[in-house]
């Protein structure tokens, strides 16, 4: 049976219990609304560590002012027993005066990576989003926690983190989830009209093309992303925000692709905001 | 018999095997060339813990470009005698490269916080700080880190952190030591000629003589500051950086003075800049 665990204060408790016990711990942090992606990480969490810690928190901090922090979509009923079906032990759900109480003041930032790719037209985002991380990591302390590829910069910004402020975790990465017809999995993907729908798989086609070319010898970027803009235009409703090849190691456009390029693509979609990758 | 501990990687060994004893950790962080005042912190963790940590770190992110990063006093062989003396346990010793490997890229700020009083003329100051606490807490994972009242910014920024990122650590301030005629003990005190030692005193009897007229129930924010800034000026030698009044819960000046209100200094006296304060 999960429990719901509301506060910092009663998590530590649990954590600090588990600790004694010598009992390891993995944590999935989340902002809810699971899809397959999610509880592939909890599976997998549940299956390496003797508690799994599912945290379900909308993180403020991570929005900017014009995005969709307040009709992200929530249900927390549904998340509590996908949760739990996927071996969560703990679901970890604060309010907001919680995590950011009246005065809070302190940021984690990773300098430069932040501001490139989705750090371009979301110029606070990474900063929340390592800030939240932080805060979590030393809630929960966790000896694992679990990131879907989806979100490839997330999870390159806080591993960096991670090694960079001698964290005492491991961030384990996990392939995107995806629908039969090829789209990522997204929480997100509810905001999608029929027709949006329809065209959104047209990012993934295009990407697969791209590891495609790579793999019949080219490695010349600005023609594998010429290839992946052209599948996008085939729908109108696209509006691309970006499409990048960069290292994984600096996050620095590259010219030419080497294997573990990233290409990673962002673009609106009606009044979603899809991002998916592939790393060569 | 204190153990030099020289990479982060050994020292997070001794901190497993030490919490896998369920042995308490006190740390105490200091860039060396240790005075009363840092030994009285390592006294009161050795009373306080079952092991002490004492990290002797001159750290770079924490002094800019213009500072005296490169003759910052240093004597390992006399620290490390003093150390085992006060009763620590582990001095840790790591070198930059260790700390900040190439390609570092992860920052801790208390904002606002850190762009007032000291951060005014140090602006990168506080962040280094900050950053290098935060790499040390989780390196040590003490239960409880002391540091000393001189720096009073210091000692509420590093606090703030501590409660914004939900640390595990309890931050511990004690009293500032001084010399027999008052002077703050710090090791920069050692750039003082003779003449200007003899001066130095002046900024605690400044201080002084605002706790009495504080006590004869003077509140009046600007009176106060002018009577120490009269008292420093008995010396031409000083050239004042700032004297203000601030509240300790928000850091913000005040105009009249209440319990709890901080009245900080600094002012370079030749090639040292110093440092003194007073919660009233």
């Amino acid at each position: 049976m999960i429990q719901r665990i509301p506060t910092p204060e009663k998590m530590k408790e649990i954590v600090s219990a588990l600790k004694c016990e010598r009992r390891s711990i993995g944590l999935v942090p989340t902002m809810g609304y699971f899809h397959e992606g999610h509880l592939s990480l909890m599976r997998r969490s549940s299956a390496e560590n003797d508690a799994t810690i599912v945290s379900l928190f909308v993180n403020p901090t991570q929005f900017g002012a014009n995005e969709d922090l307040e009709k992200y979509p929530r249900d927390l009923d549904r998340d509590t027993k996908l949760a739990e079906e996927a071996g969560a032990d703990y679901l970890f759900t604060p309010t907001n005066e919680m995590m950011y109480p009246e005065g809070y003041k302190t940021y984690v930032k990773v300098v430069d990576w932040s501001g490139f790719l989705c750090g371009v037209s979301r110029p606070i985002h990474f900063r929340g989003v390592t800030t939240v991380c932080c805060k979590l990591f030393n809630i929960c302390m966790p000896d694992r926690a679990y990131f879907g590829l989806k979100d490839a910069q997330q999870y390159l910004i806080i591993d960096k983190m991670v090694r960079d402020l001698n964290m005492n975790v491991e961030i384990i990465p996990m392939q995107t989830v995806r629908e039969a017809d090829g789209l990522a999995m997204s929480s997100r993907n509810v905001y999608l009209t029929d027709e949006e729908r329809k065209a959104a798989p047209l990012i993934q086609k295009g990407l697969t093309k791209a590891l495609k070319m790579y793999e019949n010898g080219e490695t010349d970027a600005k023609k594998v992303k010429a290839a992946i803009s052209d599948t996008i235009a085939e729908s109108q409703l696209f509006k691309l925000d970006y499409l990048e090849a960069v290292s994984k190691e600096t996050l620095c456009p590259v010219e030419g692709i080497l294997p573990g390029t990233l290409i990673a693509v962002a673009a609106y979609l009606g009044k979603a905001r899809l991002i998916d990758n592939i790393i060569l």
